[in-house]
Protein backbone atom coordinates (compact mmCIF):
# COMPACT_ATOMS: atom_id res chain seq x y z
CA UNK A 1 0.00 0.00 0.00
CA UNK A 2 1.23 3.58 -0.79
CA UNK A 3 2.65 5.36 1.83
CA UNK A 4 -0.12 8.09 3.30
CA UNK A 5 2.67 10.42 4.95
CA UNK A 6 1.52 13.83 3.58
CA UNK A 7 4.40 16.43 2.95
CA UNK A 8 2.68 19.40 1.62
CA UNK A 9 -1.39 20.52 1.57
CA UNK A 10 -2.22 22.94 -1.50
CA UNK A 11 -4.95 24.22 -2.52
CA UNK A 12 -5.33 21.40 -5.08
CA UNK A 13 -2.74 18.77 -4.48
CA UNK A 14 -1.67 17.03 -1.80
CA UNK A 15 1.50 15.71 -2.17
CA UNK A 16 3.05 12.41 -0.29
CA UNK A 17 6.16 10.74 0.29
CA UNK A 18 6.89 7.56 -1.77
CA UNK A 19 8.36 5.11 1.12
CA UNK A 20 11.85 4.59 0.84
CA UNK A 21 12.81 6.92 -2.31
CA UNK A 22 13.35 10.47 -1.14
CA UNK A 23 13.64 11.00 -4.84
CA UNK A 24 10.38 11.11 -5.61
CA UNK A 25 6.65 12.28 -4.23
CA UNK A 26 2.99 10.67 -5.18
CA UNK A 27 0.75 14.31 -6.00
CA UNK A 28 -3.02 13.37 -5.32
CA UNK A 29 -5.15 16.19 -7.48
CA UNK A 30 -8.23 17.20 -5.66
CA UNK A 31 -11.73 18.70 -6.47
CA UNK A 32 -11.37 21.47 -4.30
CA UNK A 33 -11.05 25.08 -6.33
CA UNK A 34 -9.94 28.35 -5.11
CA UNK A 35 -10.27 31.85 -7.06
CA UNK A 36 -9.04 35.48 -6.08
CA UNK A 37 -6.09 35.23 -3.95
CA UNK A 38 -8.27 32.15 -2.18
CA UNK A 39 -11.29 34.45 -1.12
CA UNK A 40 -14.02 32.60 -3.30
CA UNK A 41 -13.71 29.04 -2.01
CA UNK A 42 -15.53 25.81 -4.02
CA UNK A 43 -15.51 22.47 -5.58
CA UNK A 44 -15.69 21.31 -9.24
CA UNK A 45 -17.09 17.80 -9.35
CA UNK A 46 -14.08 15.11 -10.69
CA UNK A 47 -11.70 18.35 -11.29
CA UNK A 48 -8.77 16.22 -9.76
CA UNK A 49 -9.61 13.46 -11.80
CA UNK A 50 -9.51 15.54 -15.13
CA UNK A 51 -6.41 17.56 -14.30
CA UNK A 52 -4.49 14.50 -13.39
CA UNK A 53 -5.29 13.26 -16.83
CA UNK A 54 -4.78 16.32 -18.88
CA UNK A 55 -1.20 17.38 -16.65
CA UNK A 56 -0.15 13.89 -17.32
CA UNK A 57 -1.11 13.95 -20.80
CA UNK A 58 0.41 17.54 -21.50
CA UNK A 59 3.55 16.48 -19.24
CA UNK A 60 4.11 13.84 -21.90
CA UNK A 61 3.60 15.36 -24.49
CA UNK A 62 6.33 17.46 -23.73
CA UNK A 63 8.84 15.55 -23.10
CA UNK A 64 8.50 14.13 -26.33
CA UNK A 65 9.76 17.79 -27.25
CA UNK A 66 12.28 17.62 -24.98
CA UNK A 67 10.88 19.76 -22.36
CA UNK A 68 11.80 18.18 -18.99
CA UNK A 69 9.79 18.06 -15.90
CA UNK A 70 9.16 16.52 -12.83
CA UNK A 71 6.33 13.77 -14.26
CA UNK A 72 7.40 10.46 -13.85
CA UNK A 73 4.08 8.13 -14.63
CA UNK A 74 0.56 8.17 -14.02
CA UNK A 75 0.03 6.28 -11.03
CA UNK A 76 -4.27 6.36 -10.67
CA UNK A 77 -6.98 8.85 -11.41
CA UNK A 78 -6.30 11.48 -9.32
CA UNK A 79 -2.53 11.09 -8.64
CA UNK A 80 0.99 11.02 -10.45
CA UNK A 81 4.14 10.11 -9.36
CA UNK A 82 6.71 13.01 -9.94
CA UNK A 83 10.47 14.04 -8.98
CA UNK A 84 10.88 15.88 -5.61
CA UNK A 85 12.22 18.81 -6.88
CA UNK A 86 12.94 22.09 -4.74
CA UNK A 87 9.94 24.51 -6.18
CA UNK A 88 11.61 27.65 -7.19
CA UNK A 89 8.93 30.90 -5.59
CA UNK A 90 8.68 32.34 -8.98
CA UNK A 91 5.84 31.46 -10.92
CA UNK A 92 5.85 32.35 -14.36
CA UNK A 93 3.20 33.77 -16.65
CA UNK A 94 2.96 33.21 -20.35
CA UNK A 95 0.15 35.37 -22.28
CA UNK A 96 -1.01 35.10 -25.74
CA UNK A 97 -4.28 37.10 -25.49
CA UNK A 98 -5.09 40.02 -23.02
CA UNK A 99 -7.01 38.45 -20.52
CA UNK A 100 -7.84 38.50 -16.37
CA UNK A 101 -5.41 40.49 -14.29
CA UNK A 102 -3.66 41.78 -17.79
CA UNK A 103 -7.33 43.84 -18.39
CA UNK A 104 -7.44 44.60 -15.03
CA UNK A 105 -4.37 45.99 -13.93
CA UNK A 106 -3.03 47.92 -17.18
CA UNK A 107 -6.54 48.33 -18.91
CA UNK A 108 -5.94 46.43 -22.10
CA UNK A 109 -8.79 45.15 -23.79
CA UNK A 110 -10.16 41.47 -23.20
CA UNK A 111 -8.94 39.44 -26.26
CA UNK A 112 -6.60 41.52 -27.96
CA UNK A 113 -3.74 39.36 -29.52
CA UNK A 114 -0.45 39.68 -28.10
CA UNK A 115 1.84 40.60 -31.32
CA UNK A 116 5.11 39.23 -28.78
CA UNK A 117 3.72 36.75 -25.95
CA UNK A 118 4.08 38.86 -22.48
CA UNK A 119 6.28 36.86 -20.11
CA UNK A 120 6.00 37.64 -16.36
CA UNK A 121 7.18 36.52 -12.90
CA UNK A 122 5.23 36.37 -9.43
CA UNK A 123 6.55 36.23 -6.27
CA UNK A 124 4.76 32.83 -4.98
CA UNK A 125 3.81 34.05 -1.68
CA UNK A 126 0.81 33.59 -0.42
CA UNK A 127 0.99 36.04 2.42
CA UNK A 128 2.05 38.81 0.00
CA UNK A 129 -0.80 37.41 -2.76
CA UNK A 130 1.78 36.37 -5.37
CA UNK A 131 2.62 40.33 -6.23
CA UNK A 132 4.59 40.70 -9.94
CA UNK A 133 7.95 41.42 -9.64
CA UNK A 134 10.80 41.37 -12.13
CA UNK A 135 14.28 40.29 -12.72
CA UNK A 136 15.81 42.07 -10.30
CA UNK A 137 13.58 41.66 -7.60
CA UNK A 138 14.30 38.27 -7.80
CA UNK A 139 17.82 38.50 -7.59
CA UNK A 140 17.90 41.37 -4.64
CA UNK A 141 15.44 38.56 -2.47
CA UNK A 142 17.50 35.15 -3.95
CA UNK A 143 14.80 33.44 -5.00
CA UNK A 144 16.95 32.59 -8.13
CA UNK A 145 20.07 33.05 -9.87
CA UNK A 146 20.31 34.64 -13.39
CA UNK A 147 21.36 31.12 -14.82
CA UNK A 148 17.77 29.99 -13.59
CA UNK A 149 16.04 33.06 -14.85
CA UNK A 150 17.28 32.82 -18.48
CA UNK A 151 16.57 28.84 -18.18
CA UNK A 152 13.48 29.31 -17.07
CA UNK A 153 12.11 32.13 -19.68
CA UNK A 154 13.42 29.55 -22.68
CA UNK A 155 11.58 27.16 -21.20
CA UNK A 156 8.71 28.75 -20.89
CA UNK A 157 8.74 30.18 -24.31
CA UNK A 158 9.29 26.83 -25.85
CA UNK A 159 6.35 25.83 -23.83
CA UNK A 160 4.23 28.16 -24.84
CA UNK A 161 5.44 27.76 -28.36
CA UNK A 162 4.64 24.22 -28.71
CA UNK A 163 1.14 24.21 -26.26
CA UNK A 164 -0.25 27.00 -29.03
CA UNK A 165 0.05 24.74 -31.79
CA UNK A 166 -0.83 21.60 -30.09
CA UNK A 167 -4.25 23.58 -28.65
CA UNK A 168 -4.90 25.37 -32.07
CA UNK A 169 -5.04 21.48 -33.51
CA UNK A 170 -7.67 20.81 -30.98
CA UNK A 171 -9.91 24.33 -31.68
CA UNK A 172 -8.59 26.02 -28.54
CA UNK A 173 -6.79 29.17 -27.91
CA UNK A 174 -4.65 29.02 -25.41
CA UNK A 175 -4.77 32.91 -23.75
CA UNK A 176 -2.13 32.56 -20.94
CA UNK A 177 -0.99 29.93 -18.58
CA UNK A 178 0.90 29.83 -15.68
CA UNK A 179 4.01 27.21 -15.19
CA UNK A 180 5.96 26.29 -12.13
CA UNK A 181 9.88 24.96 -12.04
CA UNK A 182 12.18 23.05 -9.35
CA UNK A 183 15.47 22.04 -8.97
CA UNK A 184 16.32 18.55 -9.12
CA UNK A 185 19.86 17.48 -8.73
CA UNK A 186 21.22 20.76 -10.30
CA UNK A 187 18.57 21.04 -13.34
CA UNK A 188 15.83 23.23 -13.57
CA UNK A 189 12.19 20.77 -14.01
CA UNK A 190 9.09 21.93 -15.46
CA UNK A 191 6.48 21.17 -12.16
CA UNK A 192 3.48 21.82 -10.72
CA UNK A 193 0.55 20.93 -13.48
CA UNK A 194 -0.99 22.14 -16.67
CA UNK A 195 -4.75 22.24 -17.01
CA UNK A 196 -7.83 24.73 -16.96
CA UNK A 197 -7.04 25.24 -13.32
CA UNK A 198 -3.97 26.80 -15.02
CA UNK A 199 -4.22 28.23 -18.44
CA UNK A 200 -7.42 30.15 -20.09
CA UNK A 201 -8.06 28.02 -22.91
CA UNK A 202 -11.32 29.88 -25.26
CA UNK A 203 -13.36 27.64 -28.27
CA UNK A 204 -11.47 28.66 -31.18
CA UNK A 205 -15.06 29.58 -32.95
CA UNK A 206 -17.24 30.77 -30.26
CA UNK A 207 -14.82 31.93 -27.96
CA UNK A 208 -16.73 30.47 -25.48
CA UNK A 209 -14.22 29.99 -22.08
CA UNK A 210 -13.31 26.31 -21.37
CA UNK A 211 -11.09 27.03 -18.03
CA UNK A 212 -11.54 28.21 -14.09
CA UNK A 213 -13.15 31.52 -15.31
CA UNK A 214 -16.39 29.23 -15.85
CA UNK A 215 -16.06 28.70 -11.69
CA UNK A 216 -14.47 32.81 -11.09
CA UNK A 217 -16.96 34.61 -12.34
CA UNK A 218 -20.02 31.78 -12.12
CA UNK A 219 -20.49 31.16 -15.65
CA UNK A 220 -22.14 27.63 -15.45
CA UNK A 221 -21.21 24.46 -16.70
CA UNK A 222 -17.66 24.19 -14.76
CA UNK A 223 -17.70 21.16 -14.65
CA UNK A 224 -18.33 20.35 -18.31
CA UNK A 225 -15.76 22.75 -19.61
CA UNK A 226 -12.74 20.83 -17.99
CA UNK A 227 -14.33 17.64 -19.65
CA UNK A 228 -14.87 19.38 -23.28
CA UNK A 229 -11.05 20.37 -22.57
CA UNK A 230 -10.36 16.29 -21.44
CA UNK A 231 -12.11 15.36 -24.72
CA UNK A 232 -10.19 17.56 -27.14
CA UNK A 233 -6.87 16.41 -25.56
CA UNK A 234 -7.23 12.90 -24.91
CA UNK A 235 -9.36 11.84 -27.51
CA UNK A 236 -12.02 10.23 -26.32
CA UNK A 237 -15.33 11.34 -24.26
CA UNK A 238 -14.87 11.44 -20.14
CA UNK A 239 -16.89 8.97 -18.03
CA UNK B 1 5.86 89.41 -19.40
CA UNK B 2 5.30 85.70 -19.74
CA UNK B 3 3.08 83.64 -21.16
CA UNK B 4 0.24 82.34 -19.12
CA UNK B 5 -1.27 80.13 -21.06
CA UNK B 6 -1.48 77.00 -18.81
CA UNK B 7 -0.74 73.71 -20.68
CA UNK B 8 -0.45 71.16 -18.30
CA UNK B 9 -1.43 70.95 -14.53
CA UNK B 10 0.13 68.06 -12.46
CA UNK B 11 0.15 67.62 -8.99
CA UNK B 12 3.45 69.22 -7.73
CA UNK B 13 3.86 71.46 -11.31
CA UNK B 14 2.22 74.00 -14.23
CA UNK B 15 3.65 73.61 -17.36
CA UNK B 16 2.93 77.36 -19.15
CA UNK B 17 3.56 77.80 -23.06
CA UNK B 18 6.93 80.17 -23.84
CA UNK B 19 5.32 82.26 -26.17
CA UNK B 20 6.39 82.01 -30.17
CA UNK B 21 8.66 79.19 -29.00
CA UNK B 22 6.80 75.72 -29.60
CA UNK B 23 10.23 73.85 -29.12
CA UNK B 24 10.38 75.02 -24.88
CA UNK B 25 7.70 75.24 -21.86
CA UNK B 26 8.18 76.78 -18.70
CA UNK B 27 7.87 74.70 -15.63
CA UNK B 28 6.60 76.06 -12.36
CA UNK B 29 6.64 73.86 -9.14
CA UNK B 30 4.04 74.44 -6.46
CA UNK B 31 3.77 73.78 -2.68
CA UNK B 32 1.17 71.25 -3.57
CA UNK B 33 2.00 67.96 -1.85
CA UNK B 34 -0.01 64.59 -2.29
CA UNK B 35 0.73 60.62 -1.33
CA UNK B 36 -0.87 57.64 -1.62
CA UNK B 37 -1.88 57.30 -5.13
CA UNK B 38 -3.72 61.14 -4.39
CA UNK B 39 -5.38 60.35 -1.58
CA UNK B 40 -3.35 61.98 1.23
CA UNK B 41 -3.53 65.66 0.12
CA UNK B 42 -1.73 69.05 1.71
CA UNK B 43 0.95 71.79 1.20
CA UNK B 44 4.87 71.80 2.50
CA UNK B 45 5.13 75.80 2.54
CA UNK B 46 8.21 77.05 0.03
CA UNK B 47 8.35 73.19 -1.86
CA UNK B 48 8.12 74.33 -4.90
CA UNK B 49 11.06 76.91 -4.34
CA UNK B 50 13.10 74.32 -3.00
CA UNK B 51 12.28 71.60 -5.39
CA UNK B 52 12.89 74.23 -8.61
CA UNK B 53 16.45 74.80 -7.18
CA UNK B 54 17.14 71.15 -6.44
CA UNK B 55 16.08 69.96 -9.37
CA UNK B 56 18.04 72.81 -11.42
CA UNK B 57 20.84 72.25 -9.43
CA UNK B 58 21.13 68.56 -10.32
CA UNK B 59 20.01 68.78 -13.71
CA UNK B 60 23.12 70.88 -14.37
CA UNK B 61 25.61 68.37 -12.15
CA UNK B 62 24.00 65.82 -14.47
CA UNK B 63 24.90 67.83 -17.51
CA UNK B 64 28.23 68.51 -16.65
CA UNK B 65 28.48 64.21 -16.99
CA UNK B 66 27.06 64.31 -20.11
CA UNK B 67 23.27 63.21 -19.07
CA UNK B 68 20.92 65.05 -21.38
CA UNK B 69 17.98 66.50 -19.85
CA UNK B 70 15.05 68.71 -20.24
CA UNK B 71 16.80 71.51 -18.13
CA UNK B 72 17.89 74.73 -20.34
CA UNK B 73 17.63 77.39 -17.54
CA UNK B 74 16.21 78.41 -14.04
CA UNK B 75 13.80 81.77 -14.23
CA UNK B 76 13.08 82.47 -11.52
CA UNK B 77 12.17 81.20 -8.03
CA UNK B 78 9.50 78.86 -8.76
CA UNK B 79 10.26 77.99 -12.17
CA UNK B 80 12.50 76.33 -14.86
CA UNK B 81 12.85 76.79 -18.37
CA UNK B 82 12.63 73.00 -20.45
CA UNK B 83 12.70 71.73 -23.94
CA UNK B 84 9.30 70.28 -24.88
CA UNK B 85 9.34 66.59 -24.99
CA UNK B 86 6.91 64.55 -25.24
CA UNK B 87 6.80 62.24 -21.99
CA UNK B 88 7.25 58.63 -22.44
CA UNK B 89 4.47 56.86 -19.76
CA UNK B 90 6.50 54.96 -17.45
CA UNK B 91 7.96 56.04 -14.78
CA UNK B 92 11.70 54.63 -14.09
CA UNK B 93 12.08 53.63 -10.04
CA UNK B 94 15.66 52.94 -9.11
CA UNK B 95 16.62 51.06 -5.70
CA UNK B 96 19.89 51.54 -3.52
CA UNK B 97 18.13 50.54 -0.23
CA UNK B 98 14.57 48.48 0.20
CA UNK B 99 12.09 51.14 1.50
CA UNK B 100 8.34 52.50 0.38
CA UNK B 101 6.62 50.07 -1.56
CA UNK B 102 9.50 47.19 -1.91
CA UNK B 103 8.85 46.38 1.39
CA UNK B 104 4.96 46.61 1.54
CA UNK B 105 4.85 44.62 -1.65
CA UNK B 106 7.38 42.03 -0.99
CA UNK B 107 7.88 42.12 2.85
CA UNK B 108 11.75 43.04 2.06
CA UNK B 109 12.76 44.61 5.23
CA UNK B 110 13.38 48.95 5.40
CA UNK B 111 17.02 49.27 5.14
CA UNK B 112 18.54 46.46 3.69
CA UNK B 113 21.02 47.47 1.06
CA UNK B 114 20.60 45.68 -1.84
CA UNK B 115 23.90 44.41 -3.77
CA UNK B 116 22.57 45.19 -7.38
CA UNK B 117 20.57 48.54 -7.62
CA UNK B 118 17.13 47.07 -8.46
CA UNK B 119 15.46 48.95 -11.85
CA UNK B 120 11.89 49.09 -11.63
CA UNK B 121 9.29 50.67 -14.87
CA UNK B 122 5.45 51.75 -13.93
CA UNK B 123 3.01 52.48 -16.29
CA UNK B 124 2.44 56.11 -15.90
CA UNK B 125 -1.34 56.42 -15.60
CA UNK B 126 -3.29 57.69 -12.56
CA UNK B 127 -6.69 55.92 -13.45
CA UNK B 128 -4.95 52.99 -13.19
CA UNK B 129 -2.80 53.65 -10.38
CA UNK B 130 0.71 53.49 -12.19
CA UNK B 131 0.80 49.78 -11.53
CA UNK B 132 4.64 47.73 -11.78
CA UNK B 133 4.95 46.40 -15.37
CA UNK B 134 7.69 45.12 -17.07
CA UNK B 135 9.52 45.22 -20.63
CA UNK B 136 7.24 42.84 -22.32
CA UNK B 137 4.68 44.88 -21.25
CA UNK B 138 5.64 48.13 -22.46
CA UNK B 139 5.82 46.09 -25.70
CA UNK B 140 2.98 44.90 -25.82
CA UNK B 141 1.05 48.47 -24.59
CA UNK B 142 3.47 50.46 -27.13
CA UNK B 143 4.51 52.58 -24.76
CA UNK B 144 8.07 52.76 -25.87
CA UNK B 145 10.08 51.09 -27.79
CA UNK B 146 13.15 48.32 -27.29
CA UNK B 147 15.71 50.90 -28.13
CA UNK B 148 13.79 53.68 -26.14
CA UNK B 149 13.84 50.88 -23.29
CA UNK B 150 17.90 50.14 -23.26
CA UNK B 151 18.34 53.91 -23.58
CA UNK B 152 16.46 55.00 -20.91
CA UNK B 153 17.88 51.66 -18.42
CA UNK B 154 21.28 52.58 -19.42
CA UNK B 155 20.87 56.17 -18.52
CA UNK B 156 19.20 55.64 -15.33
CA UNK B 157 21.85 53.30 -13.88
CA UNK B 158 24.41 56.10 -14.55
CA UNK B 159 22.13 58.49 -13.21
CA UNK B 160 22.02 56.31 -10.44
CA UNK B 161 25.76 56.09 -9.89
CA UNK B 162 26.42 59.73 -10.56
CA UNK B 163 24.19 60.68 -8.08
CA UNK B 164 24.81 58.22 -4.91
CA UNK B 165 28.65 59.37 -5.07
CA UNK B 166 26.96 62.21 -5.00
CA UNK B 167 24.98 62.71 -2.33
CA UNK B 168 27.28 60.07 -0.26
CA UNK B 169 29.98 63.45 -0.09
CA UNK B 170 27.29 65.30 1.38
CA UNK B 171 26.58 62.69 4.01
CA UNK B 172 22.95 61.81 2.31
CA UNK B 173 21.74 57.86 1.44
CA UNK B 174 20.46 57.83 -1.89
CA UNK B 175 18.00 55.37 -0.88
CA UNK B 176 15.93 54.87 -4.10
CA UNK B 177 14.41 57.71 -6.52
CA UNK B 178 11.90 57.99 -9.71
CA UNK B 179 13.01 59.36 -13.10
CA UNK B 180 10.84 60.27 -16.28
CA UNK B 181 12.36 60.77 -19.53
CA UNK B 182 10.98 62.33 -22.77
CA UNK B 183 11.56 62.32 -26.38
CA UNK B 184 12.94 65.64 -27.98
CA UNK B 185 13.72 65.97 -31.43
CA UNK B 186 14.85 62.32 -32.03
CA UNK B 187 17.05 62.06 -28.75
CA UNK B 188 15.37 60.24 -25.34
CA UNK B 189 16.10 62.94 -22.30
CA UNK B 190 15.72 62.84 -18.72
CA UNK B 191 13.06 65.07 -17.92
CA UNK B 192 10.65 65.95 -14.69
CA UNK B 193 12.30 66.85 -11.51
CA UNK B 194 14.85 64.72 -9.24
CA UNK B 195 13.74 66.40 -5.31
CA UNK B 196 12.69 65.28 -1.89
CA UNK B 197 9.57 64.72 -3.50
CA UNK B 198 11.05 62.11 -6.22
CA UNK B 199 13.74 60.90 -4.30
CA UNK B 200 14.37 58.98 -0.61
CA UNK B 201 17.03 60.41 0.96
CA UNK B 202 18.64 59.71 4.52
CA UNK B 203 21.35 61.50 6.67
CA UNK B 204 24.01 58.64 6.46
CA UNK B 205 24.74 58.97 10.31
CA UNK B 206 21.02 58.74 12.18
CA UNK B 207 19.51 57.03 8.89
CA UNK B 208 16.69 60.42 9.92
CA UNK B 209 14.69 60.37 6.63
CA UNK B 210 14.96 63.75 4.45
CA UNK B 211 12.07 63.53 1.99
CA UNK B 212 8.63 63.35 0.96
CA UNK B 213 8.50 60.26 3.45
CA UNK B 214 8.00 63.00 6.40
CA UNK B 215 5.06 63.97 5.07
CA UNK B 216 3.04 61.11 3.67
CA UNK B 217 3.44 59.09 7.48
CA UNK B 218 3.44 62.67 9.54
CA UNK B 219 6.78 62.39 10.66
CA UNK B 220 6.74 66.38 11.38
CA UNK B 221 9.50 68.38 10.77
CA UNK B 222 8.68 68.53 6.60
CA UNK B 223 9.61 71.93 5.64
CA UNK B 224 12.77 71.36 7.58
CA UNK B 225 13.68 68.18 6.16
CA UNK B 226 13.29 69.65 2.30
CA UNK B 227 15.79 73.05 3.37
CA UNK B 228 18.13 70.83 4.99
CA UNK B 229 18.63 68.81 1.80
CA UNK B 230 18.31 72.46 0.24
CA UNK B 231 21.58 73.41 2.39
CA UNK B 232 23.69 70.01 2.00
CA UNK B 233 23.09 70.59 -2.03
CA UNK B 234 23.38 74.30 -2.76
CA UNK B 235 26.00 74.81 0.23
CA UNK B 236 24.17 77.95 1.18
CA UNK B 237 21.29 77.82 4.28
CA UNK B 238 17.88 78.21 2.16
CA UNK B 239 16.68 81.63 3.24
Amino acid sequence: MASQTLLYEGKAKRVYLVENNDQEVRVEFKDDATAFDGKKKGKIIQKGIINNSISSHLFEYLHSHNIKSHFISKLSEREMRVKKVEIIPVEVVMRNIAAGSLCKRYGMEEGKVLDIPILEFYYKNDAFHDPLLNESHIYAMNLATKEDVSKISRMAKKINAILVDYFERRNLKLVDFKLEFGRYKGQVLLADEISPDTCRFWDAESGEKLDKDRFRFDLGNVEEAYKEVYSRLLGEQFQ
